[in-house]
């Protein structure tokens, strides 16, 4: 395998893009090659199977494209594909749940952690079986927040209203004595600030994009995969895909990223 | 052609079920048979191409249901695919879209009309050049509300955080003086009342769905089409089909139809 070879993420959209931000601060000698299902976006509402069929489809592309290791960068594929991605390919691949998982068990004090997340997330249970598996004693609650990935890409992101909507969907879990929270969706991590402020100070948000590009590091460094070679322009280093409304991509890709992206290419992973 | 052949209605999810409702009302003796994409909603923030090659592969999936008519209940469907499908196939095929702009043309005193919708119908500015066809001297507003088929599909029907929203969205349009506003959404006439009590009494809501449940009914007429044979059961007269999650698109429609409704199959058109 390369070492020079890019990291393939993947996302049903722009929230992955919270993801490949860490990763380009953590690792920047690394290329990305990043793909957005913008085309079949929301992946939250959808079954297991489609996101399944999905995420197959996606990876072969990435394949296609020289990867040397695979970050599924949603939250809801990983929940419901990334067993089955990893017995279906011969490619490391890691996903936002397990790293996500691992920081909040190291985080929590009192052993009793919350998960908020899209409906597909919090209803796989998948982030409770992981927590459960490294720590069969911890305390889970879990509360699905539909609404916060619309508010984000209307931009309602320090807004009264999105202030009430966090609110009301984090109201049951002030009730729950928790001192950690894990932002189970990448979008969440840009409602921080204000879900900071309703959960309070004895409450610690764990970031799954931080941890994931750790985990990468890791991996990369034991596997013997990390590229040494200098970092060079970003335009040259990162490739951007979309499946539909490349245009808009754009746009939110250059609100969140701390530098302008190549232009964005729309393809077709379907057919 | 067959008149006792069902009509087609398919729309991005569960939206275009108002219009299947409206449809049901005023000409119970046809049968429908119903596809929803919940696979690939939303439609609202995808391109006019991925709209056109989504309708082609849904409209022949009816046809091999035997259909003797297409209702496009989805306004972005409506707005981006009508000219094209009616191009591509042989059979008669009707859009939310013209219905909804001859209505506001009819209702309208002072020539203006405010429009409101998903990103993609506002954008696509058919509702515009449907409504201008018309009338040319027609003034007209439009704004896209987002937000709006989230909060909805939340439950957050008589909410405070939905007026709120609503508020904000509408804000602008109170300003331009307009009498007559299109709920250019199939969601939207689930938030009439709040949509009313914001725009106040001066302005007459008109509800695509009903336009075309009306439009439906004459082109059957005129055509010959129109069946004849007494009701049945509802159950054995409606057919529902859904390219995901069918349980929870079950859950919908049952709380907007006035009857149980038969067991929803979920199928693939892509393939």
């Amino acid at each position: 395998m390369n070492i020079e070879a890019p990291i393939g993420v993947f996302d049903s959209g722009v929230g992955g893009l919270t993801v490949a931000r860490e990763i380009m601060q953590q690792i920047p000698n690394e290329r990305i090659v990043y793909f957005g299902d913008t085309a079949r976006v929301p992946y939250g509402s959808k079954s297991k199977e489609t996101i399944i069929k999905y995420s197959k489809q996606i990876i072969r592309f990435l394949q296609n494209e020289g990867v040397k290791a695979i970050v599924i960068a949603c939250n809801t594929a990983s929940a419901f594909a990334l067993e089955e991605m990893r017995r279906e390919f011969d490619i490391p691949i890691i996903g936002v749940i397990n790293s996500g998982a691992r920081a909040a068990s190291y985080t929590t004090k009192n052993g009793k952690v919350g998960i908020i997340g899209t409906e597909g997330t919090i209803n796989s249970g998948m982030y409770n079986e992981v927590l459960k598996g490294i720590n069969p004693k911890l305390e889970v609650v879990t509360k699905a927040c539909p609404l916060f990935v619309p508010l984000v890409e209307e931009g309602f992101v320090d807004d009264p209203i999105t202030t009430e909507v966090v609110k009301r969907y984090l109201e049951e879990l002030k009730d729950k004595d928790i001192d950690t929270l894990i932002l189970g969706c990448t979008h969440y991590p840009l409602l921080r600030e204000t879900i900071a402020k309703v959960m309070g100070p004895g409450v610690q948000l764990v970031n799954p994009a931080y941890e994931t590009a750790l985990e990468l590091k890791n991996l990369l460094l034991n596997k013997n995969l990390a590229n040494k070679k200098e970092t060079e322009e970003r335009s040259k280093m990162y490739k951007f895909y979309v499946s539909d409304a490349a245009k808009k991509f754009e746009r939110f890709a250059d609100s969140i990223l701390p530098f302008e992206i190549p232009k964005t290419k729309q393809i077709s992973v379907d057919e």
